[in-house]
């Protein structure tokens, strides 16, 4: 693949994150729609709706939101539930806790894929209920997915924010954008590594140290460790740098010996 | 399997995440210590070590903290790396940048696997750098994973008690704690299914809603609807009492008339 062709592509991706609704109903803290605007940026989604926020816009949110300000700037403050969800064809409802009503829960790695899906062409909603009790049974009724992040049995009190945090994550993976560019690393082939371990038996053979009982099986642990490492061409010049001016040392240490 | 064998695979895999240690290097805002606290214990980890933290303890950590004021409590304030890092088997060191030194990075998803095979049985760490500026070239030195969490390029600032969660949600999911009990649901098996179509296709011709040019196809979309909701068999019976009064109602009706 050339790279416009990646660049568009991801493009593409990101256009279906710009169909993702973030939806914090009835919010408590300021600062956790700061906190939510801030966690939402860093995986790529911009679009945030708050039914009835108690203090909103506050300067809490802002000092949380860092360099999220525009996410919080463009929210759109909605008044009933209607309204954040017009235009929405699929809902997920976040839900920590296991309620009276039967609903199959899927898990965020299960759901945010089908999200995604539906996002490519369609705005979609994740809904997160207040700070204290969650979604309220009506909001519940209005969710075609229900979510719930695995957490500790022990310890289940998972910040909003940090709630988003994960669920945002898990979305922008699911769109396809959870890869990056990485330093390009150059592997070592075949014959490179052969000819390191060539290099290493003969220098190791001049110091005596494969003088034992097995050098057989001594060469096959320094192989293995050195394979377990998965050698970069770079590895393996500096590798065999030393061995060569180790060796370059011993033949000066013998030459000045015999003078 | 049998339920006990389930808890004690589960004991097994809890105890995994308690060789797990977070390390948080030269943190400046006690705010996050206390906030990577809370976003440890909801996944399960508790082993919190601090080396050289600007303020700690500290009011604002204790409140960051929520219910985890016990992974404070315990934390290990630590004046060195090697200190924070005794014992440990393998180091998976948090990166937010490419940098100049070129090493594999491996995103978290790739990466917690390979920590929780070894936390099986050895002690292993997830060490943090400043929120300014991340690891330094000597803590880089000592990671033997790198791991870098996907963001958004057009907007990286990820907090670090966000950063703490998002890792140590990949890890309880690594260690295989990601799935939870849901409420367990009936689905309805095929023979209960058809007997719904059938009814329903009676009711519809009754009330000649069947009567059009294609009968067929109609019934075919409403298979479709609701095979897609993979119906429960308590749906299953909601749906039929639906068609069995209707279809009552309209006897009723249609005697009242006769008569």
């Amino acid at each position: 693949m050339n790279t416009p062709d990646v660049a568009e592509n991801s493009a593409d991706l990101t256009k279906s994150l710009a169909n993702v609704r973030v939806v914090l109903s009835h919010t408590s803290h300021p600062g956790n729609i700061g906190a939510a605007a801030r966690a939402m940026k860093t995986m790529g989604l911009e679009k945030l709706y708050l039914i009835n926020p108690r203090h909103f816009p506050d300067a809490q949110a802002d000092a949380m939101a860092a360099g999220a300000d525009d996410v919080l700037k463009n929210a759109v403050v909605c008044s009933t539930l209607d309204e954040a969800l017009h235009g929405v064809v699929l809902v997920a409802g976040m839900s920590a806790r296991v309620r009276d009503i039967s609903q199959e829960v899927l898990t965020p790695r299960v759901a945010m894929p089908l999200l995604a899906e539906q996002a490519v062409q369609h705005p979609v909603a994740l809904l997160f209920g207040t700070e204290m009790s969650g979604l309220s049974n009506d909001e519940l009724a209005r969710c075609q997915i229900m979510v719930r992040i695995p957490v500790s049995p022990a310890y289940t009190s998972l910040n909003l924010a940090a709630a988003v945090q994960l669920v945002s994550y898990e979305l922008r993976l699911a769109v396809g954008l959870g890869e990056y560019a990485v330093p390009e690393l150059v592997p070592a082939p075949a014959e490179q590594i052969e000819g390191l371990f060539q290099h290493m038996e003969e220098a190791l053979n001049e110091i005596e140290f494969l003088h034992s009982k097995q050098p057989t099986k001594l060469m096959h642990k320094l192989r293995r460790l050195y394979s377990r490492a998965r050698l970069e061409q770079e590895e393996v010049n500096i590798l065999r740098g030393i061995l060569t001016l180790s060796t370059q040392y011993h033949g000066k240490l013998k030459k000045e010996a015999n003078e």
